[in-house]
This record gives C-alpha cells, sequence and structure tokens, in this order.
C-alpha cells in the first residue's frame, strides 16, 4: 500500500501512478477481440457455438439451445429464500423509484410569432444487457442495468450471459424473473456484444448495449460503438475516501476493502488531512484482512493498488481527489455537505458517517454501474438517459419564417449553400 | 433517383439499400488513423508540424505557429459586413436561449428516515471542438458546437480546424471572435483528435471532443472514445420528408436539394402517400438543380442517393421514416403535430410548411450537429448534456440505514461479497 503525504518529496510521482490506475490497454486484445466479432457477423449462430464450446465447455445442440427457458427462470425465483426475495424486492423497489426520478421528459416552449421549439424523449426500441458470469455473476448487475432500461420504456429487452459447463447461476436466474426479462441468451463475452450489436438467427439486434465486463467485453463494446450505442468502457472498481478525525478508522478500513475484495486490479484510496486517521485505519486494514473469506484478492489490491494520502488540509485533499475522479467517493466528514460545491468529479457520491459504499451497490436505488479509472471527470451513471434519446422540435409559422428568414438566407448564402437560402426564400413573403 | 412504390415487388430490395446508407468503412482507414493517433502521442506538436506539412501544405516554425492570434479573429469580426454581423449575433442569441432552457438541473430527494438521493451534475473541466476546413468550414457549425459547452459552463474550450496553404477562413475567425473562443489551432484531421485527446506542448488534453468530420475524424474520435468522450460518429448529411397531398411540390423539391448539395454522399428521402405529389416533386427537382450553382454535387447526390417512395397511407409512411430514422425529418402536412406522437427516431423534425430543414441549420436555435445514418435510433442532438456528467448524490442517516441495513447485507452475503456486508453490519445498531 502507498503510505504518502503530500508534502513528501516524490508525492508527484507517487500521486501520478495512482492517476494511472485502471488504464486497460485494449491494443493487447484488439486484434482477438476484432476476429471474434467478424465470426460473429459472418456466421452468427454456428460462430457462437464454436465460441461457446471453446470458451464455456458445453455445445449447444441447437438455436434453442443458446437461450434460457422462461420456466427454469421461474423455478428458480420460486427457490429463493423468503428472505433473499424479499431483500431483492426491495432492492427492485427502490431502484425503480430513484430512476422514475430521473427520466428525462419531453419539452416544448412557444414564441408569440407561432414557434415552437422543444425536444421529444423517445425510448430506444431495444437494448441488450451484459452480466458477467461465472464467479462475478451478480443478479443486483441485473437489476441495476434492467430497471433503467424499463423505466425508459424499451421495447425489447434482452440479456446475455456466459454459463460455463452449461451451468447457468440460479440467482441471475431468480432476478431475470424477478424483473420480469424474458430474452436470456447464454452468450459471455465479445461475442455475446457482437451477437448484440448485429444480430444473429435468433439473438435480436439492439440499439443500446450496457453492462460491465472483462477486457474482452469491454473493447468489443468499444469496438461495436456507432453501430449500436454502448454505456460506457468500464474498468476495475474504485473507491476514494475523503475523511476528517470525525470518522471511524473501523469503518473506513472495511470500506476500503469492500472494493479491494471485488479485483486483485481494484483501487482503494483514503485522503485525510488526519495523520492520526490514517495511521490507525492502516492497521484496521490488516485487522478486517485476517477475517476476510476474500482475503487473499483483497490483500493484492489493497498492497498493491491501495493508498492512503495525509494532505495538509481538507482543501488540498479535495484537489487531489478531483485529479482522481474516482468510480465511488465516501466523504467520511462532520458535514459532508458542506464540502458537496467543491467536488467536481466522482461517479457517486456517498455522504456522512452512516452511507458506506456497498448500501449503494445493492438496495439505496442511484446506479452501481459507474463511470472508472477516472472517467467520471466525462462519463455519468448508467441510468434511464442512456436507453432514451432525444429529437429537436421546431415549428415555425408563416410569421416567424419571414421575422428571421432573411437573416436564415444570408447565413446560408455566405456558406455558398444556395439550396439552402433558396428553401427559406420560397417561403418569404 | 430511387423512384418507388412500397406495392413493386422489389420494394423490399430497394428499402434495404436506403437502410444501407451512410455506413462508414471505417476499417479502410483504420490504420492509417491509428498509426496518426500514435504518432502525435508520442512525438506531439513535431509530429503535428510533420502532419500539416504533408497534408495542409505548409510549415509551421515554433509551437506558437501552430495556434491562430486573438488579434486575427477580432480584425476579422471587424471586417464582417453589417448585416452578417447581425445575422450572426441573431444566431447566437436564439442558440443559446435554446439550449439555456435544456440545460440539467442537480435534484434531490428526501425521506422520512433522513435519506437523500439525487443527482448532481457538473460540466466537463475543458472540452475540445472540431471545426473541419477548406470548403466545409462553416462559422454556423462553430457556433453549434461552442454555445452548448458555453452554456454548460465549460472553463477551457479550445478549437482545432485546418488551414490548407496556413490560410484560416476569415468567416470561422469571425464567428470564434463573436463567441469569445479564444484557443484556436490550426490542426486538422486525426492528427487534431489525437492532439486533443492526449495532449501536446501546447494544445491541451480535453475531456470531450465534438464536431462533424471526414471519415479520418470519424475513425480517430471513435479510437480516442474512452479516453475522452466523444459526441457521436457522424456520417453524410440527409433528409427525410413526410408530406401529403397539401404539401408545395416546389418546396419540397428544394428542400431535398438542400441536403443533396453537402455532399456526393448526402442522402434525400421523399416519402408520401400522394402520387401526384411524388410525380411533381420529381419535376421540381430537375427545374431547381438547373438554378443551382453547387449543382454538380447536388445532381450527383440525388441521382444516386436520392428517393421518392409512394405509400399506401400515412401511416405506412411513417412506419418506413421510423425505419430510416433520417438525421432531418420534414413533415409536410396539414396537421403535423397530429403525427408526432408515431414519429420514434429522428434527430430533428421540422413540423409544417413553414419549417424549412434549413432554418434549423442557421437561426432557429436547435443544435444541427444530429446523428446520420439511422443513428437517430440511439444517439441525441448535440447538447449541453454533451458537456455535463452526473454524480449520483446518496446520504443515508443512522435511522435510515437500519431500516433497510439487514437487507443490504444479506444480499451482499449471497454473492459473496463479506467485506461489502461488513461495511454495512459495522454501522447497524
Amino acid at each position: 500500500m502507498m503510505f504518502i503525504n503530500s508534502k513528501d518529496g516524490n508525492f508527484e510521482a507517487n500521486f501520478q501512478e495512482l492517476l494511472g490506475r485502471g488504464k486497460m490497454d485494449i491494443a493487447t486484445v484488439s486484434n482477438i477481440v476484432m476476429n471474434i466479432i467478424n465470426e460473429i457477423r459472418t456466421d452468427k449462430n454456428k460462430a457462437l457455438k464454436e465460441h461457446i464450446s471453446k470458451f464455456d465447455k458445453w455445445t449447444p445442440n441447437s438455436d434453442e439451445d443458446l437461450q434460457i427457458s422462461t420456466e427454469s427462470m421461474a423455478k428458480a425465483y420460486e427457490n429463493l429464500d423468503k428472505k433473499l426475495k424479499d431483500a431483492l424486492h426491495l432492492a427492485y423497489d427502490r431502484i425503480k423509484a430513484y430512476h422514475q426520478k430521473q427520466k428525462p421528459k419531453s419539452w416544448f416552449d412557444d414564441e408569440a410569432n407561432g414557434t415552437i421549439l422543444g425536444q421529444k424523449v423517445t425510448p430506444v426500441d431495444s437494448a441488450g444487457l451484459y452480466i458477467p458470469g461465472g464467479k462475478a455473476a451478480y443478479p443486483s448487475s441485473l437489476l441495476m442495468n434492467v430497471i433503467p432500461a424499463q423505466v425508459a420504456g424499451v421495447e425489447e429487452i434482452i440479456v446475455c450471459t456466459p454459463t460455463p459447463d452449461n451451468e447457468p447461476n440460479e440467482l441471475l436466474l431468480a432476478a431475470c424473473h424477478l424483473c420480469g426479462v424474458t430474452k436470456v441468451f447464454k452468450v459471455g463475452g465479445a461475442s455475446a456484444i457482437a451477437a448484440m450489436a448485429y444480430g444473429t438467427e435468433n439473438i435480436p439486434k439492439v440499439d443500446v448495449i450496457t453492462g460491465p465486463g472483462n477486457i474482452f467485453v469491454a473493447t468489443a463494446k468499444k469496438m461495436v460503438f456507432g453501430d449500436v450505442h454502448i454505456d460506457m468502457i468500464a474498468g476495475p472498481s474504485e473507491i476514494g475516501i475523503l475523511a476528517d478525525e470525525s470518522a471511524n478508522p473501523n469503518h473506513m478500513a472495511i470500506d476500503l476493502l469492500s472494493q479491494a475484495e471485488h479485483d486483485e486490479m481494484a483501487s482503494s484510496i483514503l485522503i485525510t488531512p488526519s495523520q492520526k486517521l490514517a495511521d490507525e485505519v492502516k492497521v484496521e486494514i490488516e485487522n478486517w484482512l485476517q477475517k476476510l473469506p476474500r482475503q487473499e484478492i483483497a490483500r493484492k489490491s489493497i498492497e498493491e493498488r491501495g493508498a492512503i494520502i495525509v494532505t495538509s488540509d481538507m482543501d488540498e485533499a479535495i484537489e487531489l481527489m478531483n485529479q482522481i475522479a474516482p468510480e465511488h467517493l465516501e466523504v467520511a466528514t462532520t458535514s459532508p455537505f458542506e464540502l458537496l460545491p467543491f467536488i467536481k468529479h466522482a461517479g457517486a457520491i456517498f455522504l456522512g458517517h452512516n452511507t458506506p459504499e456497498a448500501i449503494g451497490d445493492y438496495v439505496a436505488g442511484p446506479n452501481h454501474t459507474l463511470p472508472t479509472g477516472g472517467t467520471a471527470k466525462f462519463y455519468s451513471p448508467l441510468g434511464v438517459e442512456n436507453f432514451m434519446k432525444k429529437s429537436s422540435i421546431i415549428s415555425f409559422s408563416s410569421k416567424a419564417i419571414n421575422e428571421i428568414g432573411e437573416e436564415c438566407a444570408l447565413i446560408a448564402n455566405t456558406e455558398g449553400l444556395t439550396a439552402h437560402e433558396q428553401s427559406v426564400r420560397v417561403r418569404l413573403k
């Protein structure tokens, strides 16, 4: 773990290393991914079946074999423990309520001369959600991708998820039933992204692809971008914490480790003006590590990519955190809302001592699909808007076009576009 | 020009050809573009200067040579004809007023147990706007890219535009001064996109790159996507018109040609249930063509990529247009707003007989940077939102986390993430 002070002589070099965290070297896999995409575009399900045989170690016998039956999803849901079922319903309801509040509305404005200008907001026709399989098959990811698409009003929602050894994750199937998803395909990796982007015999071509994934999935999403829309290109998970002496070091330690346990590549960074807190958190991290079932992953992550930075004051801490632009940002201070105006870049901001990042992963309501690796400087959390798009609305009356048509024709003429000019002039009186 | 009826035997094949319009074969240029990007990343301004010597036929002597002076922009503005100056100011004011109305707001909602959930909307720190040079250097493009960035509140706005033979377009310089843009670089093509994505000695690295361009620019934008955000990947311009017998065939013809004059690759498509209108428009197109200075381009575009489709009724016309998802859509019917609920996909919708598409290119207010080639199915017009991003806001009270913490911990445990679980449990009473 990096344990540094902003006054250290080599601070800048260390800090640059943190800024470079989570960079994915897409170039290393782009040829492989390009070939996969081309194979799916050419041979569709035939290629999909070959990729499944190779990567997931089972062989689909027919196109129908690629799809999971709604019966098996219903059964998985019925088999859920009652308490877990209730917890997932609570999560579903809260996530839905939050996303309904963020749904954009069509609007217009009119002018006295008869002009109407506005924006019409429409859902995309279809969305494809990628949900990783195997050890990273999280039902919460399904909820977080399906619900915004449903709230947007997307008519066709499909899910692709790999099923190694043809053994679907029962929790994921149960979550599909709970969400009312019916079209789930046992297809993973770059092949799944290509199948959803271009369509196969029974997997429909979609307009938007969202969802997390490894470097192959991320690279495939980047490659199909333009032919479909995608949410973002995401890397390993990460947390930043801004804390003062009012923070509980035991809580800070487990919060940092809650990211570290995800992935050896995850980053966990505490920035505080309190040397005392920094020292105590360091000790608590070791105490917690020894109790964690995922100790091995968490330890590697925290040792290689964790950091505690002590600053001169909170202003400096915030300034550094804005440069980091973390996926998750906890603000564990006495008066966290007072700092909010100065926080510029973070995927999600968790304010106060009672708001651990994990509450946002499952039940708080906001989406847990968030920009990583500093891309919070320009990407937003996954949301309803990823599944909607806008059309400008323009309507002029005869009076309105006569009022500003001359100016329009003049600019068009200046740009040398006389058909543009004439299309306005023919309407002037 | 394709002149067809939806009842024709070969209609489907013809229509598929229209759906495939404007597909760019990025693969043909991707190696070239990748090399350009790598050269700029490695050698920065040294590589930029070499590319300028090669493509723009002049050789910058210093880093400062790459930048256009604010004095020359002010001078170009002063030299503007008074009427044109007024027209550009009218355009600026109307575009700004429209974009201010679409600016998203931060919001929050609270719950009686002490929960606060919301979204904070923040501008990106910096934006790079690409404006094509030479024959396609349009001051209107500058306004349409700069204004949404300014309304968003972006602190650093830079512009890159190629200046063949080191001769900047005076109109563009004047528009820069009018908009208050001060950092303008004489750099074009894929090199410019790479310079803005990764930075050079004097061109700052930005967070978002927007603006139109040829296939090299489009490919470069796709390649840097992820390291920066981009608006969209746009191809040749296009117009779709839905019209009934109330439409003026002379107006319809010049409206179609106003797209055709842009580019030989532009598409202009009229769909109408009226055979009479279709026949008349065909004649009017030829009449207009002979009067246009850009006849050669417009004729090639309309002959090779233009279409008039006659349908059984308006419902069928709308259904076909939704599949086309045109960049610009004119609705030239008696009661255009009655059709609006059925129009699903279009970049901008121009309603009624007094609303030619060209009015939206310059002075109406909405942005003229719009999704092309059917991507209106998932992309939105360029807008203020392209220069802003969101952070989720989550704040729980002790009471609030105690109310739903148990459910959260249960889901985390089920997913095997015990540090997540513990980070919640330590806060429960």
